[in-house]
């Protein structure tokens, strides 16, 4: 086993091509025909395991025989050459590659565990360090989140005015001490002073509203130019959501310093200055960046994770579903948006870490409890009415509307973000936040339901009107005759203060919709969530409000009659506020299973799934129609990052031959030979050319594959061999091969680059239609592929022409989305319905 | 766009297949060298996508050049092959030949689409056939369930009496018009008769105990008899509860009749009266087939699902999602249990559609209300009192305990199994199931734990002790001081109805251990879901009270003292139950994140996760230590099914060449030449060999790969040639190239096989790990993938021996079922942590 080990040092492909091709060579000496069967026994004595050594002893002796500094030269190649097998930024994986390299580690330490109790103290220390990098994320994410909570709560209030008892209370807290039993009283404790208050003494008047106007416009662009600065200067990657960016990145993509601990620092410090300016934004999908940064640096702690880019994926799908936890008080619901949205590659494993994950995370928060509520959310909702058949005609209603303000927001917001690409708009940045956050803050002043905090106007639009509600939204006649139970409260009808709410909420819907399209995109963290769903909560409770007064107004119509007579509570606006905002959400986000479990574990059960369900289905349904990009597809599109979707189905019936590069205008493609290069040479090409990697052929007149060899690895290898190695020269012969090739005595010493070969890259035919590659390359995760040409047919008369398989081209990542894009272009309907 | 149809008419690789070749006929007649620049402009144009007709007539001109006869050959094979594309019973399918043949049709409507009307109307009602079957299938699966539940508790009850008022209901149906009050009376209704009261005229004393005890024997042998019958003449396959071979299915096996019309009868019927017979088995498990029958069943109204192997199974798994949640009322468990446990293949389509199904069935199963208590399931709780964190410790416990019991289970199951197949006492399933079901109701009788119906039984484990409570585990001392309140229901010293229940709880918990062990596998419906629970139950119910009365009798103790203060209702004994229940469900299914979302949609709130998690990880933990193999994995071990296990890693050295067949020992590969074999040869070797496919090859000598036809289209052409192809005699020369071979002049005509060949095989090279091979074959489902060598080390001084690739052998699913099974004798420790 010993002799095993030893070739298996750098990543696996390699250390198994050099035992097989060890036996492989001997096999032909034997001289093993070229009909089928050419085994030798080697290869059952392979399969038991330990008799890999007679194989590599005769590889290694056969390698020294060829020249005598060759040994040494065998022996020094087979030490890991530092830094072969990462990557470098904005470049993709290779899964494959990743994950065989997991494995080999994972055989290593299972293999040693029996030596010693240290060693298998190690082996049980890497067998949990899964669970722990997890457990740590969720910690750090259920506190991180608990604190931006607190901390945007209060920032919040201070636009408004500042708690003289202890500056570090927000205005809920400051009023908590307070004696006055009404809530509307409690709202105006006296420790709790106005700006206007303090600084003209006057809580009333014109004169106080203009001051408290000022000031709260003040801090609102206060907190939006440290914001925007805060980033610019110290982490440009913090601002946006950054789920289209960690949809890339969990798809197999490089981006240093993209969860690094700066974006870390400065997005949680943003974030909450973002959120308290006022602006028409959620904190909810930064979250799930801001714990996907927390997994990636937890990952560092464990060489499992750190040295792996496949492994540590599979913390940042946790991470990611932690934040939702988080974001949403949703454990279930983060899982299955990490599942559903987010994840690339989701093994059974990764699931049960993300629920664990999710749940710590959601555990620190409620003990946290910045909400004061034993919730994790601030608009936590109970329903106890049920829903009756005829209101899914409503639902519905407010489903297309969400399907239509999601393709309209899509499309809007993409337009507005190419402009600001494209024209010189969009070099200051800074200036655009301060211009965007003084509108908003102008505008949303007059207006209650847009100047308090967008969580706390979903709350008031979710919270049915009960007793202990003092809302504009429920001046219903009956509260003013006094009437307390809740139960006891059936539809009424409205008093002059639902009308005038319902004047302000249209202006707050047509407001939100306009500031949010401008504002999603600027260079500040800003979620997409909370703002969607406001959009929603509004429309659904107007629709609500509606078709309360319609149903008290007309019972007696035949829709009414049979369930909602005169004084029985059969409508609930709070629900159809809550499947506007699933619905809106939906069209946006083209959410569905992952967003109806948010929303449902945001309600007490599961009574209100079908509503739910039919508002979402048709919000996607009627988004598709319009194009079936999500905003973060579309953002993905828009950045031009290489992401494959695993949801978009390749239709066309093109073949690997037509997509595969080099076309016939181009240069041929760039080989390299296995045997007959110089250092010069190789560098050449590599200076030549921008590939990220050069298949390696047996020679120019046989154009035969050996294998494929990355552009940094050589560059690697190259450099390290200069610094390390004494004798190599320019005009030094590079070889792939298992041996150094005979070459002439004053000839300067080879440089043998087998270690760095694939050997068993991966390859198609010509022939093979772009489905099943398209499909090839999302479920194993490739980066590349070769196209080899098969057989000839035999009906052609010249025997020269039978020639074997021949390298054609190559195909990247690419190469696939150029060409979907391309053929998506062509026919925008054909990917419509499947 | 019309001449490209023409080719698409078999499935699409091989359509394909031929406009590429067309090209590349053309490309090699031109002239066009071996080095990289060999690009024709046809490529360009073949990517426009309307450029492929010239290709294609060219093809058809060349072919009509070499024989006048080949043109109208060509034309007739062009046609398509009647069951050429399907699969015999007992084999594996091609996902990626099914997935492509479907996005062929897919294309095809699309492109008839905008011919008129009705093809849209098609195309309308072949995009909504997907939500219709699914529809359907939850339609069909909530009625049934329903009918099972008011059939299996009305037969349950018939053991006991009949309720003279009207036959057909059933004990508390009898009683619901009764006057009396109290639960306690309320079951002692005079419409009720017992068996001893009918027949002796005495409802008390010894007699009517006998008779009773009688009556239950006689009417469980009955029901237990009559089922075992009607499997064993009607529908064999209605045995077990069916999950491991729907498992086996869905991984793309194909069993005929298994979800059958026969098989859904006789297994809706035999499984009511299986239930109902007293034997330790339950119906959840049997739910999941009932529901997978329904959906094939419908599968066969729509041809897209009816004529693809891969569409048919997205149907199945949205089906084992909707029986799962008519089973334990949990939808969103239901998807999960379908996304962990059963499906192999599962797009976020199939995701939505499963929801879709479950929501459906658990609406039609609601409204049928079978249980009258407007709840899915008969054990739906609600809790109401917190849980501490010390509880944490017993909770663990009952997760070892599940987990030891799990493991327990999975060998003495197995073991019981394997002697049933091996012996002779497999040979009488009938007096098996008679003596099981005998020894069950003799010892079942007695305890009323045993006697009463599982289901019942778990119900009232989980249920906490209320006032409205009358069962004996309820006899505290505070009940006879008449408080009635629930929430000042203190935990309180236990009566001696309390200890005697413990005793019998004991014994059951031993009673439902032995019996389960030998009562699944019988050759009747039986479901492992409830007996595990039950045991579970037991287990934690007798956990929870010892807890209650530690916590009464030591509430000074330092682990009380915080929490638990005396008048205090700080442990609920339900909540026990429920999380043993789960451990033990958890130890014998390993199922994880499924298990607990079932779990917590059987109770009010998320506020149980944690210790349902602890107690189900700790299960899944310590059963993973005695062997990794859930019951249903185990099953299909035993039963030798092909399933390649997703959740099992392959972490072993090997590499293709190891696995591959043929071995050195073995005869050489069977083999087929492209164009030089006769009708006869063919069929002698099809004759001589077993094997499903051959590959085909340019010639004996070269040994170049072309591709890949199986042994049942080869057949089929050959049949469907003789039937209406005139001419085609044994001597006939069979070919697989685009062009007939120049033939003598007297010879007969030959017959084309290119329309069933797969030109695009996959292959991988000797060279390449098992790890990486095994991957592929899960992540593509593929049936079998060719070995090729690739290049040859160039230190090898002859140049003879610098050949191309070669064939080398081929790997199907099972040479990697048989090699994993080998590795994992070898090293049954390597796979224990990853």
């Amino acid at each position: 086993m010993e002799s095993e080990q030893l070739y298996h040092r750098s990543y696996c492909r390699n250390s198994y091509n050099s035992i097989a091709s060890a036996s492989s060579d001997e096999e032909l000496l034997d001289g093993a025909g070229i009909i089928m069967d050419f085994h030798t026994t080697e290869d059952d004595n392979l399969l038991d395991g330990d008799a890999a050594s007679p194989g590599s002893n005769y590889a290694m002796s056969n390698g020294g025989g060829a020249a005598s500094s060759t040994t040494h030269l065998l022996d020094f190649l087979e030490e890991p050459i530092p830094g072969v097998g990462t990557y470098d930024d904005f470049h993709t994986i290779d899964w494959v590659r990743e994950k065989c390299k997991d494995r080999e580690r994972h055989r290593k330490i299972n293999s040693k565990k029996k030596e010693s109790a240290w060693e298998f103290t190690k082996s049980l220390y890497d067998a949990w360090s899964g669970w722990l990098v997890v457990t740590l994320t969720g910690l750090a994410s259920g506190a991180l989140a608990g604190l931006i909570d607190i901390a945007a709560d209060w920032m919040n209030d201070l636009k408004e005015g500042v708690c003289l008892s202890a500056m570090w209370f927000n205005h809920e807290q400051c009023c908590w001490t307070s004696n006055e039993t009404t809530f509307a009283e409690r709202d105006k404790c006296p420790q709790w002073k106005s700006w206007a208050e303090l600084i003209l003494g006057q809580a009333e008047g014109p004169g106080s509203y203009i001051m408290n106007y000022f000031m709260y416009i003040y801090w609102a662009l206060s907190f939006a130019l440290l914001a925007v600065c805060l980033v610019k200067v110290f982490a440009p990657y913090a601002c946006g959501s950054g789920i289209p960016e960690i949809k890339t990145i969990l798809s197999g993509f490089i981006i240093r310093g993209y969860l690094g601990k700066w974006t870390l620092m400065i997005k949680t410090i943003t974030l909450v200055l973002a959120v308290a300016s006022g602006l028409s934004l959620g904190k909810e999908g930064p979250l799930v960046h801001v714990a996907c940064c927390c997994g990636n640096i937890f990952s560092y702690l464990f060489p499992k994770y750190s040295k792996n880019e496949a492994k540590k994926r599979e913390v940042l799908s946790a991470a990611s579903a932690a934040g939702v936890s988080v974001a949403f008080g949703a454990p279930i619901g983060g899982v299955l948006f990490s599942l559903e949205e987010v994840s690339y590659y989701f093994p059974l494993k990764t699931l049960w870490r993300s629920f664990f994950a999710a749940l710590v995370a959601a555990f620190v928060l409620r003990s946290i409890n910045p909400f004061g509520n034993s919730r994790l959310v601030l608009f936590y909702v109970e329903y106890h009415t049920p829903w009756y058949l005829f209101e899914l005609i409503p639902f519905i209603l407010l489903g297309v509307f969400g399907g239509l303000w999601g393709a309209f927001f899509i499309r809007a917001n993409i337009a507005w973000c190419r402009r600001r690409k494209s024209t010189r708009f969009g070099k200051y940045p800074v200036l655009e936040v301060i211009l965007v956050a003084a509108i908003t803050a102008v505008v949303a002043f007059p207006n209650p339901y847009t100047r308090q905090n967008t969580s706390e106007l979903i709350k008031e639009l979710f919270t049915d009107c009960g007793p202990l509600e003092s809302s504009q939204l429920c001046q219903y006649r009956s509260q003013m005759n006094g009437s307390t139970a809740y139960t006891d409260d059936p539809n009424q009808p409205a008093e002059p203060g639902v009308y005038s709410a319902m004047w302000q909420l249209c202006l707050a819907l047509i407001f939100k919709i306009i500031m949010t399209i401008f504002t999603f995109g600027l260079k500040v963290p800003s979620g997409l969530f909370i703002p969607s769903m406001a959009i929603g909560a509004i429309a659904g409770r107007i629709v609500g409000i509606a078709m309360e007064q319609l149903a008290y107004y007309h019972h007696d119509w035949f829709l009414f009659k049979e369930w909602c007579e005169v004084g029985a509570d059969c409508i609930t606006p709070g629900l159809y506020a809550m499947v506007g905002a699933a619905a809106c959400l939906g069209g946006v986000t083209r959410m569905t299973v992952s967003l109806v479990v948010i929303v449902f574990e945001l309600t007490g059960g599961l009574e209100y799934i079908v509503p739910l369900m039919a508002a979402v289905m048709t919000s996607k349904w009627v988004g598709d129609a319009f194009g079936r990009e999500g905003i973060y597809e579309a953002h993905i599109r828009l950045n031009g990052y290489p992401f494959l979707d695993a949801k978009e189905e390749f239709t066309h019936t093109t073949l690997a031959r037509d997509v595969m590069r080099p076309r016939s205008s181009d240069p041929p493609l760039a080989v390299l030979t296995q045997d007959d290069l110089t250092v010069e040479e190789l560098q050449g090409v590599i200076n030549e050319t921008s590939y990220n990697g050069f298949p390696v052929i047996v020679s120019k007149e046989s154009q035969r594959l050996v294998g494929f060899a990355l552009r940094r690895d050589i560059t690697i290898a190259i450099e390290n061999a200069r610094r390390k190695q004494e004798g190599i020269m320019l005009n030094s012969r590079v070889y792939f091969t298992q041996h150094a090739p005979t070459l002439p005595a004053d000839s300067p010493r080879p440089l043998k680059l087998r270690s760095i070969l694939d050997m068993s890259p991966f390859t198609v035919t010509d022939h093979t239609p772009m489905e099943i590659v398209v499909d090839i390359f999302r479920k194993l995760g490739l980066r590349q592929c070769l196209v080899t040409h098969n057989g000839v047919t035999a009906s052609d008369p010249r025997p020269k022409r039978r020639l074997g398989e021949r390298l054609l081209g190559i195909i990247t990542k690419k190469d696939i989305l150029r060409h979907m894009a391309q053929m998506a272009n062509q026919d925008p309907e054909s990917i419509m319905f499947n």
